[in-house]
Parts: C-alpha cells; structure tokens; sequence
C-alpha cells in the first residue's frame, strides 16, 4: 500500500469506529449527541488517531487494540477546538470551512459539547482498560493522554495563549504555548501507539522525542499558514493571529527563519523515525507531508 | 466519635488533601491553578468526597486508599459549578455567597479552570491506578466515575436542564434532568467507596441504591430551598429557578408534595443503610442532615 492510500485506510478506519461510537443516543441527550457529531465530523484530518495507528504499526499486529484510545485522541483534540472557538477565546466564527459550533448550537450546548467530548473519550478508554487481562499499558497510555491534555499540558498552554494576546511575548514562552497547546497531545498520539504496541521502553521515548519535533513543526507551519495561507484550503480567515495581536513564530522570527525551522524540526523527527527502516515509511511520508501542507 | 466531629474529620481530610494537590505551580500556569484552587476552596460543603470516605469506611480499613478518588469527586463537581454558573448557562454571578468564577477570572479562564479540574480529576486517579497492583478495582471506579459525569450522566442531564429552561416539561423529563445532573455523581461517589473498599457486589449495588434516593431528595431539597430558603444562609439568590422559569418539583407539584417526596427518598435511603449496623450511623445522620439542611 503507498502512503496515500495507507492514509485513507487509517481515516476511514478512524471514521467507522468513530461514527459508531456516536450512534449513542437515548431519547434525552439528542442535541448534544448531534453537536458532539457535528464537530467531529467537519472535515478534521485526523492527524492525531492517524499517528497513533501508525506508531502501534510499528511494533504491534492487532490495530484494533488501538482503536479506542486513536478515537479519544480525536473526541479530546475536538473537544479542544470547541472550546477554543468560543467567543470568551479565540471568537472563531468559522473551522474547516463550517461554521463553529456555537455558533450553531450555541454557546451553552458548545460548552457542554466539548464537555462531553472529552468525557467520552476518558469513557471509551476505560471501558476498553477494564476489559484487559493486562491493563498495565492501557492504563499507562489513558494517564499519558489525561497528563497531555491536562494543567500541565494542553490547557495550561491554551490558558498561557489566552493570556497573552496583545502582549509581546518572547520565544520561551511562545515556545511554552506551542509545546503545551499542539506538541503535546501529538507527542501522547505516538507515544500511545508504541505503548499499546507493547514497544520496548527505548522505542517509546524515541517516539516522544518525534513527536515533540513534529508537534512543534506542525504548529510552526500553521502559524506560516495564518500568513501565508490560501483561505479557501484552509476554510479559515486567514491573519487571524495578526487581527488577535498573537505572538507566533512569523511575528517574532520572520518567515524564511520559520520555515528553516520547520525544516530542521521535521528533519529531526525523521532521524529518529528512519531507524524502524521500511516500517516507517508512511510516517516519514506524513512527516514531510505535514511539513509542506496547504492547510 | 459523634457525627459532627466524623463530618469535620473527613471534611479535613479531604481539604488536606486537595491542597496538596494544588500546590502545583510551573511558573506559567499560575493564573489556571489560581481560578481552580478559587472555585475549589469557595466553601463547598465537601459532599460526595465525604460520602465516598463513609462509604468506604463501611467496607474498608485503609481510608488513604479511597483519597484521590474522594479529591477528584469534589474537583469534578467543582468543574460541573463553573461551566453551569456561565453566562451561557446559569449565568449566576454569586455561589456560596462569593462571586462566581468568570466573574473573577473573565469566561475565558473560567471555561479552561472547569476543563482544568476535570482533567485533572482523571489525572489523580489515573496516577493512582497505575500504581496498584491489583488495578481491577481502581479502573472500575474511574469507570464509574466517568460514566457518571458523561455523556449518558452529568452532561446529559445538564444539556436537557440547559434545553428545558422556559419550557413545561413532565416529571420524566424532570426526574431525567435530577438523575443525571446530580444524583448521578452522588450515586458514583458511594460506589466509589463500596469498590474500593472492596465491598461484596451486593453492597455495591445497595450504595447505588441508596444513592439514586439520596441524590434525587438531595436535589429536591435544593428546589425547595430556591424557593423557601434564606439568601444568607444560601449564599446565592432565592427564586433563581423560578426567574429563569425553570421547571422544579416545587413547581410541578407544589412544595407540600415535594417535602413529602423528600421524606420518603429519604427513608428508602436509610432502610437501605440500616442493614450495616453501627457502622453505618454516619450516613443514616448524614442522610437526615441532607433532608433537612438550610444551606
């Protein structure tokens, strides 16, 4: 299979088995169900299940024992962007082309939306953990992703965002938001993969160590893209970071040193992943492709 | 030791406790920790992390065991108040007699502190579970702990709340809306208790019993109280059910028929706990302080 259409394989397989997840209602909670649905299903490119799949791919034979834990990674990263496009955050009218989802639903069910979200994904994990005769990396890879996603995580890099808008930041702390807010539910996509692929100890960390150079990567290149993107490939309002007066990599370092950056970074995620030899082609595949992306 | 010194004991306890678990601070995330440890420490009447220490003291013998599970109780209700008290929501600007949270810390914060500590509820937990040997136990309680609080429970009920407001609805609807908004994490904690002290599954099954009635007159007696209680002891608004034409047991069917209903969950409850004998006085008190209490 080459790497389109492996790629197409993990979504599709991702798409499936979240589809049935949500087919979850019971006569009450039908607006949040569908609101739950319509985020999660508008558009996303299912990068961080996608790394998960193909992390485990690596060391493991059995997918479907990552298939739970690849769905959370995507109901979690949704959740966020709910969150995130509120009035009270970024005040975004518009994701992937679609409109948000409050401003469909509105605020309150939104809210609830990403709330719910989030729980499910804990939900569906543990349902999955409880069922194991050997829960071990389960449970390490559900305190991976909570770790990831929590105060020391993606919320303190959103809360630290947040409170920098309109201020001069320097690159520590630029470099704090990025690595919180993206990089780390990245790093916890690969690093899930490997654990439940029963990988050895050295070979998780080789993959924390990819994933925080990707993840600071893909960042980098969506800050470039918020200058220099095309606003119909990226179905968002293209210099939104300049309206909001945020601090990116673009605004403090310039363009083409953006782009060098992005460049090493990519480069060195490959290094590490080039040592699992033709395993890991797809992910060196989607590591430049994320590098050169449109959108 | 009598009821009241017991209730102080364990409210301690648990104070303890969550403050060690706040005293968590990395030089960006001080304003984060800040907005939690406000919602957290705003006098809360420690509720379910003491009916989850009671409920284990029926069973167990080691009450550190329960701990982190009584502390993530609390900070997951802690969670649910914020995102309720919103201006989407509730919008209540007074709980407990202080300013509400986004009143503080503006919407923004308020979102990422009720995100903050519900992610950090399953951290705790996770941290604990992963370090047990026999994890069996532990998993089922976060389990439980998660159902509760999702999308088939808490959310689910708030998001009807959130739908029902200026509607006539039935008492399905409305005992719907209790269960799961509220009885449901009052059922969990007491689960909680039961399993982790590794209680007989019948004893399990009979803490969510008397659960389901305590958390449904629970929920009763605050609707009464919205309309009958005093501002000051309350330490928010009397008649906020009735301004946002909020459909109530009071409301439905008057106040005489909802302290009956009160009484007699209450009953069902204790007849359900008397079979523990001495051991379960605590709760038979806790269980008619809750019937009666003002605030």
């Amino acid at each position: 299979m080459n790497f389109k259409e492996q790629l197409k394989d993990y979504i599709e397989l991702v798409n499936t088995r979240l589809s049935s997840y949500l087919d979850y209602e019971n006569g009450y909670n039908s607006t949040l169900i569908e609101s739950m649905k319509y985020s999660l299903f508008a558009g996303g490119k299912r990068l961080r299940p996608v790394l998960a799949l193909a992390s485990y791919d690596l060391f493991g034979d059995h997918i479907c024992e990552v298939m739970p834990y690849a769905c959370a990674l995507e109901m979690i990263h949704t959740y966020s962007l709910i969150h995130d496009d509120l009035p009270a955050m970024d005040d975004d009218d518009y994701r992937r082309g679609k409109l948000t989802n409050h401003k469909i639903y509105g605020e309150g069910i939104a809210i609830l939306a990403g709330d719910g979200l989030l729980s499910y994904a804990f939900e569906i994990m543990l349902d999955d953990a409880s069922k194991q005769k050997d829960p071990g990396p389960y449970i390490r890879s559900i305190k991976e992703i909570a770790n990831a996603v929590g105060i020391s995580g993606m919320i303190a890099g959103q809360t630290v965002d947040l409170e920098s808008e309109g201020k001069v930041i320097d690159k520590k702390i630029l470099e704090y938001i990025h690595l919180n807010k993206t990089a780390a539910l990245i790093v916890a996509s690969l690093k899930t993969g490997a654990i439940i692929g029963r990988a050895p100890e050295r070979d998780v960390k080789c993959m924390e160590q990819a994933g925080l150079n990707l993840g600071l990567a893909f960042q980098i290149r969506d800050d470039i893209l918020d200058v220099t993107g095309d606003k119909g490939k990226l179905g968002k309002s293209i210099g939104s970071d300049i309206d909001r007066h945020k601090s990116t990599y673009p605004a403090l370092f310039g363009l083409e040193t953006s782009v060098a950056y992005v460049k090493e970074l990519t480069e060195n995620a490959n290094s590490l992943l080039v040592r699992y030899k033709d395993r890991s082609d797809f992910l060196l595949e989607l590591s430049n492709y994320l590098t050169k992306r449109e959108s």
